[in-house]
């Protein structure tokens, strides 16, 4: 029961993600995107768009990439990707926060779960760089359905939207990078974004 | 192109996900859940409760399940557990809800997606059975972190939980049983559910 009392205690404390908020607002504008719904759309979206990872890739592994990525936000907050200044101290507020949100989980299932969101962060299988890619489209969309939504509040550019990007660019999918890059450029026409 | 248009429709479609709004408070009681949260931190626990769930189940299956069990209520409204009257026309109204969201999909893609659904509201395979007893628990948790939640504004009794969750005390591995009738017990203690 020590086991189970463990598990149940991380999953009591990650319903704390709901209230983390997001720069990206939900598609109707009403308000800002929570961690927790944008988790569980990036998940749909490795599920529905599963055809379009590189061969051989583990889909259930990024499923459960997707649901866990962002958990460390409970104690280390959402870092805006244009936010150059808390881009700095990112690496250390969230390995600080791994560190505290994985020891609720019993040992070895804590280590195994911190590994996935660490594979994640360094963007080298896979799995992790199909996840990234993700990550990337969703608030893209997005902000292209609330008519520039973060983009117009921060002045962001067409080119730091493709530099952020540079994963979707370099390795996504010639079909996927073909309808990003046409949201993005529809995107500039209608003045949603900087050109 | 047009395949992953569509994908990309119905992606952007379940966005509305995020309003649709349960009966079940957050943890901090602040507000209430909504779909698209509650279906993230059920794939949540189906990824750290998978031990508990029967020989041969199949993780990944039961993980989509969860994030796409709820995606009808889009159309359909979410349905009280406790509500008769609305419980008689929730069949109909799901399906119907069902045809309109998983029509945007490519066609086997949609009805892959729908049979999944269809799977689990059968709530005959393992899969199905494990995902519908984390269904059940992940409100039992929530209500008994929010002091009673919707089951004091509800007047909802220890027996009518007994009797709406049984599939958890029918079915569930011992450990998890044992861990919610704790939680049931101490609920009615504490005056958060009545005898």
């Amino acid at each position: 029961m020590e086991k189970l009392k463990k598990q149940m205690s991380f999953l009591i404390e990650i319903d704390k993600l709901k209230n983390v908020f997001r720069q990206s607002l939900i598609s109707d504008k009403s308000r800002n995107e929570n961690d927790a719904e944008h988790s569980w759309h990036m998940a749909m979206y490795a599920t529905i768009l599963e055809e379009y990872a590189p061969k051989g890739t583990n889909i259930l592994k990024v499923i459960k990439m997707a649901l866990v990525h962002d958990i460390i936000e409970i104690y280390a907050g959402d870092t805006f990707l244009y936010d150059e200044e808390m881009t700095k101290s990112k690496e250390k507020r969230e390995k600080e926060a791994a560190e505290k949100v994985y020891s609720i989980l019993p040992s070895e299932q804590g280590k195994e779960i911190k590994s996935l969101w660490e594979e994640f962060e360094q963007k080298k299988t896979n799995e992790a760089i199909f996840c990234a890619t993700l990550d990337r489209i969703q608030p893209i969309i997005l902000n292209y359905l609330t008519e520039g939504g973060t983009w117009k509040k921060h002045n962001v550019t067409k080119e730091m939207v493709l530099k952020k990007g540079y994963l979707i660019f370099e390795n996504a999918d010639e079909r996927l990078k073909k309808f990003v890059l046409n949201i993005i450029n529809e995107s500039v026409e209608k003045g949603y974004l900087l050109p």
